[in-house]
């Protein structure tokens, strides 16, 4: 391959941005634990001295107060990866993101979660781009066309062996091979299965939900998913106006975003039975395994899914051997970067449950469609009762924007994971002091949600 | 209470102090997953305008790189405390903490996991210890002689309800009510049943562990800890020179700091069966609910401990639920402070499980002493089967340090949480630009634990 034979190069600087777009003024983004979210990336680029001049882009995202602090854990990377060999990174991918999570001392923080394990997963995610760039091709398709002894080599197979091994992980990989080139080039041509989240936020009105809802439909999707959780009057109402918006054909799941305690989450959605919902998502505590089981066999037939807070291959180890999800929505910035969802997409194809990707925020639908189509043309190998989450926000600030086209994800064609900002959307949304956030005279400070007295005092 | 009839006060300031000891140099702290550990303080003082004085120390306790990451995360809830009145903070603890811990924006940092919850957890530890001086009591006592309907109202039930109602823990707290004196009266007149981690570190040469073993035994400790995790053959060597130096009478626990998956544990317990191990630790990740439970399934009759690293009250709950766990190691800096760990603690209690402290580290025996001496005085009311850890490494630097006799924590007299350090410690021991370390031509940056080409730029 070209980058193993060009001139030594090495990273040169890690360079770690806070940005922010400030979504709470329209209520986009709002449900039931998130009233108000600031959408927010802590971005990250990787430099080098190679003379092809690649970069590579990646970020953590976050809804506003404490992206300075997933950018700091960011910043404190940089002795990790600044003076690596680009081309030693680049060729064992595994190797570089176990360095990073293994760390004796940074592993306290976590082990493997929260604040310092998505940046981990950012600095990888952002080495897959400058990896995919520098051989030509979007990270699905460099991860597509992967040996799979290479791909069993990106996977941290700590504490996976009671779920998974190397060689069982080899064998699903292996049986998806022949298939390959018929899934890309069905990829290239048609795409992959996306639904909407736009219209359900729960801070629209019902005749934005029925409107929007009407649209998605029009537009090609055959599903679309509501927020629920804060009000149980208003959530059968809604779920009934949309039900009758988009007729018994189309899909609808709904999101509690954490919001209830186990036995709430089954009458809950009990109640809202009779609008036929298809799936559950985040009932209760992301961390809850035997929770989750206990609402999906309280619900049933309704199906659950869960992911977007699970904070690692563990947890996700766990959810499967319960029995205790239906769906598992891998998302592309919560975890250890693209190594540690290579892990999940293959826990969830030995247990046999679809992947259907959390995505919306900032850049997580850009960058978790490659791990999608990945996902669909060398590890499960099927499209069925697949989706991929789509918002509508925030794409124009991406080099290399999501394309839905009818209902699907066009296959990125751009080298890397499509991760790229702008940088004029950089430097508008930098936080405080792009030219977005300093005309803003209140910025989002520190609000308690008691409404205590809070004063926000100079210096901090 | 004179504090709710003093004039108004404020909360003035939040300090934040990265505070590291370079512990790596003699291999104190050494274990199969944290080799060459700096014990450090991402350290918190809440300062206040009130004119009796007190100010709220605690800290986050970390194993060196990262405590960067920690502190900045403490600082970041400045805006979220500095203008609030002692007085409302101080009357109500528990809504106080469910205000940080429910921040809408700062939740998506976790949820409840990793550097923010610790920094919340901090930050709420140090609300403790201002609120316990302002009261003239030792947190153990503040809580120990507080009313169970007050206790309740610590706690955030959310998540809990499966197993835990608050009418239940209100029921757990009246049980212990009557005793409440006597206990009392106890622990003054003999403290609390500790167990000693260090003969065992890794690090240790056999001559060094079967020393430092007889001497704890000679000190009138009933229980010891081994580290264990990196080599079968050393620690079957080492399992067997610790119990030929202690004898049959004395409990030598295990602890493999993560270090293996379900097979592996159960495997190399067995190997060390025949030299009786009371207790194995951390077997595998803390985040494995049902490989705890495998684990315990495969060793007993060995008891499986955990704790120190499990996130939040859900794990917690749910490896009681899964009958995952014999002994529940809570700690005190690693979740959501006092609150959050009076929660686990009725957990334990509802399920008949006892908790025996994780300790060491940096001023974590003087923090936790405070939580079990409140399990044994209003929650579980016996001593049968309880010990905290003790580690004798850093007590020096503490205003209140713990105090060791004949095995056991005497009660702490000094009102507070006992985390405050020495102002000469505090500037010592600085990172990077205290003595200690301005003096050391090699700080501990970055290094992979591949050992690769790795070069630190200034400026990082």
């Amino acid at each position: 391959m070209p980058p193993a034979e060009s001139a030594p190069a090495y990273i040169t600087a890690l360079d770690v941005l806070d940005v922010r777009f400030p979504t709470s003024e329209s209520l986009d983004g709002s449900d039931a634990m998130n009233p108000e979210p600031d959408y927010s990336a802590a971005y990250v680029v990787l430099r080098t001295d190679d003379a092809d001049g690649h970069q590579g882009h990646a970020l953590a995202f976050t809804t506003g107060r404490g992206n300075d602090v997933q950018a700091n854990a960011i910043d404190a990377l940089a002795p990790y990866v600044v003076g690596r060999s680009v081309q030693e990174v680049c060729a064992d991918l595994g190797g570089f993101a176990r360095s990073l999570v293994h760390d004796p001392q940074l592993r306290w923080l976590g082990p493997e979660k929260g604040v310092m394990h998505m940046a981990i997963g950012a600095v990888i995610n952002a080495a897959w781009d400058l990896a995919a760039k520098r051989v030509g091709k979007p990270v699905w398709r460099l991860l597509g066309e992967m040996a799979p002894e290479e791909l069993v080599g990106q996977v941290d197979f700590r504490w996976l062996s009671d779920a998974l091994t190397p060689q069982e992980a080899l064998e699903i990989l292996r049986k998806a091979e022949p298939g390959r080139p018929e899934r890309i080039a069905r990829l290239l041509e048609r795409g992959y299965p996306a639904y909407t989240t736009t219209p359900g936020w729960l801070g629209y009105s019902d005749e934005k939900l029925t409107r929007l809802a009407r649209e998605a439909v029009a537009e090609g999707f055959t599903q679309i998913k509501l927020k629920v959780g804060a009000s149980i009057e208003d959530d059968v109402r809604r779920m009934r106006a949309a039900r009758e918006a988009v007729g018994p054909h189309i899909r609808i799941a709904v999101d509690a975003n954490q919001r209830w305690d186990i036995q709430v989450a089954i009458d809950w959605m009990r109640q809202l039975a009779p609008y036929d919902p298809y799936w559950i998502e985040e009932p209760t505590s992301p961390d809850d395994i035997l929770g989750h089981a206990a609402v999906r066999k309280g619900v049933s037939p309704i199906k659950v899914a869960t992911g977007e807070h699970v904070a690692n291959r563990v947890v996700f180890k766990q959810l499967l051997q319960a029995g205790a999800i239906d769906i598992a929505q891998i998302d592309s910035a919560r975890v250890g970067g693209v190594n540690e969802n290579i892990a999940i997409l293959l826990l969830a194809a030995k247990f046999g449950v679809p992947v259907c990707p959390h995505a919306g925020g900032v850049g997580l639908c850009e960058m978790v469609q490659h791990l999608a189509m990945f996902d669909y043309v060398a590890v499960c190998g099927t499209l069925e009762d697949r989706v991929i989450e789509y918002v509508d926000h925030l794409h124009e600030h991406f080099v290399d924007p999501v394309r839905i086209r009818n209902g699907h994800y066009l296959a990125p064609t751009m080298p890397g994971l499509s991760a790229q900002m702008h940088a004029k959307s950089l430097d508008d949304f930098t936080y405080p002091d792009g030219p977005i956030w300093a005309s803003r005279t209140s910025p989002p400070a520190a609000v308690s949600i008691e409404r205590r007295r809070v004063v926000v005092v100079e210096g901090f």
